[in-house]
């Protein structure tokens, strides 16, 4: 049986164990979830996944919540992208989970999907400080190296990258980020890499 | 030579890598970084830890960051908490660094640490919403369980509690979250268990 992995387009967590999965030429099938009309609150969703989020990654008795987690079990599975320090790739996925894409979805989302009479001015504004702080550590770090663990590409890339490659706008900028810029690009060029509207179903303008 | 953690007393951060030392009779020393001061953005600091964050782990050759990493590897090492199910032990740390203690930290040094002229009433509210959602995620998994993974205390009920020992609340109470309550108590009744302003130096008075 092939894996099903609970997603939506617009989630970059979601993008980050789909793109795993792709990149290293795992079998998997996306099952679209609801988010903007709220299955993830619903009962059975939470029957799924308790904490209410996706992605979820299921395959015969295996049904992992957590999309570092996801990507770890993928790694392990498939032997690629595991990067050459185990404790470097954790050391990222955690800091991209706490630092990095908790403050980058939130203000996308903020910015870009939440109704215009439910947006905050101050909270963008505050987000967008904790999303400037996070994008010069990346940039800093990628300053140097081409990848973000080691020499060569791993799941803390695709963990780091997964909000980035989207079209709305939170922050990032190539002019401003150069070495994120490049490190996107040699992600891109990846074989099967392909962008996250086109490897999940669900697209904002499908809600317009 | 004994291991260093690099820390202050209100890091919730902190206090799950100390905790899980303590705990686990791993001998370490506490190293004061006087974040209140801005130490963390400091040069100096950034070439121990370039993501300019607490806690920071230094034991001879090794230097490692962020906290579920640090926790990770002292279980690793003394094969204490380490929990049943190492996917479910990483699944909750990942919530926790997610959804759980990242806004734990942002709301609670919003309210009581940051200035009365820079706080704001709209990101308060804001992060009052997801915090009281992490909470609740929390307290539905509790409800049937003693421990947060299986049968035993682990590293993930020590990132998950991080936060809940603190005396400046942010939105959690036993009352209302009465599972969350009672395991705060299993925790606290571990042997060595020690507060946070008692195990790390660095304490809010000292700057009143």
């Amino acid at each position: 049986m092939t894996a099903s992995l609970y997603c939506f387009g617009e989630s970059g967590n979601a993008y980050k164990a789909a793109l795993t999965m792709t990149l290293s030429g795992y079998d998997w099938t996306p099952v679209f979830v609801d988010f903007f009309h709220g299955e993830t609150r619903t009962p059975e969703f939470r029957a799924i996944n308790p904490m209410g989020e996706c992605p979820v990654f299921v395959e015969n008795d295996v049904t992992l919540a957590q999309s570092g987690l996801i990507q770890l079990h993928i790694a392990g599975l498939t032997g690629q992208f595991q990067g050459d320090d185990a404790a470097e790739v954790l050391r990222w996925l955690f800091w991209d989970n706490h630092k990095g894409s908790s403050q980058f979805g939130a203000l996308r989302f903020m910015k870009h999907f939440l109704p215009a009479e439910k947006r905050s001015d101050a909270v963008i504004g505050w987000l967008s400080g904790r999303v400037e702080a996070a994008l010069a550590t990346l940039e800093a770090h990628l300053a140097s190296r081409e990848w973000i663990v080691g020499a060569t590409p791993s799941i803390a890339d695709f963990a780091c990258a997964g909000y980035l490659f989207y079209p709305e706008t939170f922050g990032f900028d190539p002019v401003r980020f150069p070495a994120t810029g490049r490190w996107l690009e040699r992600i891109r060029a990846l074989p099967n890499w392909a962008h996250p509207y086109d490897m999940m179903p669900g697209h904002p303008s499908e809600r317009a």
